[in-house]
């Protein structure tokens, strides 16, 4: 058995993070990565015990991307509507310079046979600190008191749509209106 | 050629709607859509002239049930706000009753090579209705004024996600509380 290479995994996770953004996560094969790498497909197993290991570790090298980013905004002793609002402006800078990142997660996770379900890992622990802080604003009734699955939906699904309005347009576009329209659908409306 | 055969085709389409539904519109294979029918792969073909025109008719199978529902909420002389609203609770019902058939419609525009892409469709024909009203309620000042898009976002990814949570839910749960979040992120607060 070949040694490990360390620059080698990285050189994998990459050319199947390309793949996923090409084709989708369920259209990957080990060949097409090994291609792009210019290895023998069976070299890939060297690095990877399987297809979904290999799946697990792109997704893990997103998160470690996402992770700090959140860490560094959200620590601070801020009240809880502050601090959601700084985690919706940081989530938007993030989309816009790494909706890549972003698509390959949604894409993982949303496999028939996603490998986050054989892990220990929690599948949207990309939006761990986007939940706590929803269900902290939920409890100290800042935010509306339904399903926090719809909080989460609405602030993830709006920040990437206008992300993607704005990488695609030529035009200096605010995201205050859009950051108001979020506010209004998730914050609660007795104590605004 | 052997003839055609209305029922033969239904049964193509609603095969092909079932691997859509279990594997993704991405993993589609006639041989599998075939061997669900219990026909040999060549028959397909007398169907349909190749794996995109299969998609593609099977994405029309789905606006056809879509459309006359809207029709009728919608046809009418109410304002625009009032038809905005009946339109979010008719896609509610509707999430609720064939959530399949609405993720059939996203699979397959979301291909990286939609058979929607080469023909006179309108991609957001699924959502021409909701389109044209949103066009009016930003022109008549009913809504914010952003890009559609947004508005769109939200209406559409909310709507599903809750049918979604009360789907998996015994519980009773009004859309009440979620109509008002959508109206409030979508509506022009100077207005109200």
């Amino acid at each position: 058995m070949r040694k490990k290479d360390d620059q080698k995994t990285e050189q994998i996770i990459e050319a199947a993070s390309q793949v996923i953004l090409s084709n989708g996560a369920a259209a990957l094969s080990t060949t097409q990565v090994a291609k792009k790498v210019g290895i023998s497909q069976s070299n890939i197993y060297i690095y990877f015990k399987n297809k979904n290991d290999l799946l697990f570790h792109v997704y893990l090298a997103q998160l470690a991307v996402l992770r700090p980013i959140f860490d560094d905004a959200l620590n601070s002793n801020l009240n809880t509507a502050t601090l959601l609002q700084r985690y919706i402006t940081t989530l938007y800078q993030f989309a816009l310079n790494h909706d890549d990142r972003l698509t390959i997660i949604d894409q993982i996770k949303h496999l028939a046979n996603s490998p986050l379900k054989n892990t220990g890992e929690d599948p949207d622990n990309d939006r761990q600190y986007a939940r706590q802080l929803i269900m902290r604003g939920i409890n100290d009734g800042t935010l509306r008191n339904v399903d926090p699955s719809i909080h989460l939906s609405i602030v993830f699904n709006t920040v990437r749509k206008q992300a993607s309005i704005v990488r695609n347009s030529s035009d200096d576009i605010s995201f205050e209106p859009v950051l108001d329209m979020i506010w209004s659908a998730i914050s609660n409306p007795k104590t605004d």
